[in-house]
C-alpha cells in the first residue's frame, strides 16, 4: 500500500510500504476514507533530522473497518469509525476517568510500531477502545466535521475545558490555526461572551468570526495583551485557550487572563518551563490542559456534528490525494492552507 | 508604640514608631492581640539589601478594634476581629468572587502606606471589607487557631482547594512548614486519603501525622518522587499541595502527581518559570494557586475552629513578646521553631 513518511525536515514522500495488517489479537486495519495533516505534524517537518528509516505519519483518520483481531468484541468489519490521535484500551483508570490519553496500556500513531494514518489503512491497536463506531450512516458531506473529532475539535474542546470556559464569561484563543479555530467553536458551543480571537491572518480571523468570534486582536506581545484587556474592562479574560505552544503565547495568555482566570494550552509545548511563574501566582491564574483525550469527547460532540449545530470541517481548506501529502505539508509549512485533509 | 522593623537580611530591631491611626474613613485601628511571624517573611530576612529606613513587618494579627473611621458601618470600636493578610473593600468584582487578594482597591501589609502587625497597634484599610469580627466571645485557647485564619490556615486550605482535594482521594503536601503541615489539616478536613506530607524534620513529620498525614516521605527529589509513587500504585497523587516556593519543590511537585491531577502551589515562588513544562502537558496536570483569599476562607473555617474539629494552632510552637521578635525571626530562620506567635 502507499503512505507518507518523512524522512526530515521538509522531506515528506509517499512511498510504497508493507500493507497494514493485524499483529495483536485486539487489533483493528481500517481502510482510510480521509485523514489529515495536524499543526503537530509541522513541528518535526521544521526540525527533524534526517537519516534512518522515516516516520509514518499521520494520526487523525476516519474509515472502514477491514479486519479485527480475534479478541476484538465490540467493533466489526465494515464498521464506520473515528479514529483519535492517542490509542487506548478503554478498560484502564485513566480511560474510566475519561483521559484516555494517559491509558497504562495506550499510546500514539506514527511510530515504528505503530504507523500512521496519512495512508490507504493503518493498524490500530486495542479497537474496542480506540475507535469510535458511528450509530448511523453518515453523509458524506459531514465526513470533514467527523474526521476533526479525531483530534482537532477535541484538542479545541479541551482547551475550553481546561480553561473552564463558562456560559457568559469572556474567553480569549491565542492561534488562529485550526485547533484555534475549533477552540472557538467550542467557547461559543459552550456559551462564552465575548470571544476574543487572538492572531494576525485575515482569511483565519474572517473564519474565526463566522464560527464565533466577537472580536479579533491582531496585534502580538504587549500590544495583544493590553488590546484584550481593553476590550475586558481591563480585567482581563476568565478563560484563555492556547492553541500555539511558544513561550510567547504562553507569555501572551498569562497576560490577558483575568486574576482567579484559567489557562487550557493545547499547542504541544515549545518551551522548557512556563514562563511568568510569579504574575501567573499572583493573580491565582491556573494553567492546565495538555493532550486532549479526543476518544472521550466524541460522545459529547458527536450529537453537535451530525446535527449540524457546529461544522468544525469548517477548517479544511485544501483536500489533496495520497500522492500529494507532500504539497499539502509544503501549503500548511507556508501557511497557505489552515488545514489540509488527505483522500487516499 | 513598639513595632518589628526590616532593615536588611538578618536585622529585624524593635523599635519605637508613631502610634498606628486612622488615615482614611474607612480605617480601623486594632490594638493586636497576637500577631505571627510567616515563612514568608524569611525570604527578606534571607536576602533584604540593608538601607533605608526599613520595613515594617508582619500580615498576620487577632486583635481589638480600637477606633474606626467616620465611613465604617459594619466594624466597631470593641470588636474582636481577625485580620486577613491582605485588605480588601469587600465590594469589587473580585472581592464578591471570593478572591479578595485580587481586589481592585487592595493591598498587603508591611508596606511604607500600611504597616505591618508585628506592632502594639496596626491601622487597617477598608475595615469593613478587611476584618471579619468574631460571633462571639472567643476562649484564650482558641486565639492561636483563630490567628491562623488570617493567613496559614487560610493558605493550606486554598493550597487544597486548587489542587482539588476530594473525598477519598489521594494527597501529597510538599513542605513540612507550617503552610504544609496547615495544608494536611485541610486535605484530612476534605476527606482526603492518603495523606503523605513530603519532608525531612523530624518533629514535624511527627506532628503532620498527628495532624492527618497518613504517611512521611523523606527523600528528597528524584527519590522522594519515586517514594510517593510507590505510595499510589505508581501512578502518583491526585492532588498536590506545594507550600514550599522553590523550582526543586515544583519539580518535585509535577513528578509526583498523576496525570489529570492538579497542583496547588502557595509557596511564594522563587523561580522564573515553572519548570517541566512538556512533562506536566503531556500528563495533563493542571498547575493552580497564588496567594490565598484568607478573607473569603474565615466563614468556612471558623465554625471547625471553634468547635474544636481543626487545632491549626498547634503550627504555633513558640511564643515571644515584641521585644524577643528579632529571636523569633532568627529561631525560625534556624529551623528551631516552625512558626512564632506575637504577643505584644
Amino acid at each position: 500500500m502507499k503512505a507518507a513518511v518523512m524522512h526530515g525536515a521538509g522531506d515528506v514522500r509517499v512511498e510504497r510500504v508493507p500493507d497494514a495488517r493485524l499483529v495483536e489479537s485486539t487489533d483493528a486495519v481500517v481502510t482510510v476514507a480521509r485523514a489529515a495533516i495536524c499543526g503537530s505534524d509541522l513541528w518535526p517537518y521544521k526540525d527533524m533530522a534526517a537519516g534512518g528509516s522515516g516516520r509514518r505519519m499521520g494520526h487523525e483518520a476516519i474509515g472502514v473497518v477491514e479486519s479485527v483481531g480475534k479478541d476484538v468484541r465490540k467493533i466489526r468489519p465494515g464498521d464506520f469509525v473515528i479514529m483519535p490521535f492517542a490509542f487506548s484500551d478503554g478498560t484502564c483508570a485513566f480511560c474510566h476517568e475519561g483521559l484516555h490519553t494517559s491509558c497504562l496500556h495506550g499510546g500514539f500513531f506514527g511510530t515504528d510500531d505503530v504507523p500512521g494514518a496519512q495512508a490507504e489503512a493503518v493498524r490500530v491497536p486495542h479497537a474496542d477502545g480506540t475507535l469510535f463506531a458511528l450509530p448511523v450512516h453518515a453523509d458524506d458531506a459531514l465526513w470533514p466535521s467527523l474526521l476533526t473529532l479525531s483530534d482537532v475539535m477535541g484538542t479545541g474542546h479541551h482547551a475550553a475545558r481546561a480553561a473552564r470556559v463558562k456560559t457568559g464569561q469572556s474567553v480569549a484563543v491565542v492561534g488562529d490555526g485550526a485547533v484555534g479555530l475549533c477552540g472557538v467553536i467550542a467557547a461559543r458551543r459552550l456559551g462564552a461572551e465575548p470571544i476574543i480571537v487572538v492572531g494576525h491572518h485575515t482569511d483565519r480571523i474572517a473564519l474565526a468570526k463566522e464560527l464565533g468570534a466577537t472580536a479579533a486582536v491582531s496585534e502580538q506581545g504587549t500590544a495583544a495583551i493590553d488590546h484584550v484587556r481593553a476590550l475586558t474592562g481591563g480585567l482581563g479574560v476568565h478563560s484563555l485557550l492556547e492553541c500555539v505552544g511558544t513561550e510567547q503565547a504562553m507569555i501572551d495568555a498569562i497576560g490577558m487572563t483575568r486574576a482567579g482566570g484559567a489557562i487550557g494550552r493545547v499547542g504541544v509545548p515549545h518551551y522548557h518551563a512556563i514562563p511568568e511563574a510569579a504574575p501567573a501566582f499572583y493573580a491565582n491564574i491556573s494553567i492546565g490542559g495538555g493532550p486532549a483525550p479526543a476518544r472521550a469527547y466524541i460522545e459529547e460532540l458527536l450529537p453537535d456534528v451530525l446535527e449540524g449545530r457546529i461544522q468544525p470541517g469548517r477548517v479544511f481548506d485544501r483536500v489533496v490525494g495520497l500522492g500529494e501529502v507532500p504539497e499539502g505539508y509544503h501549503a500548511m509549512n507556508a501557511r497557505q492552507a489552515i488545514k489540509v485533509m488527505v483522500r487516499p
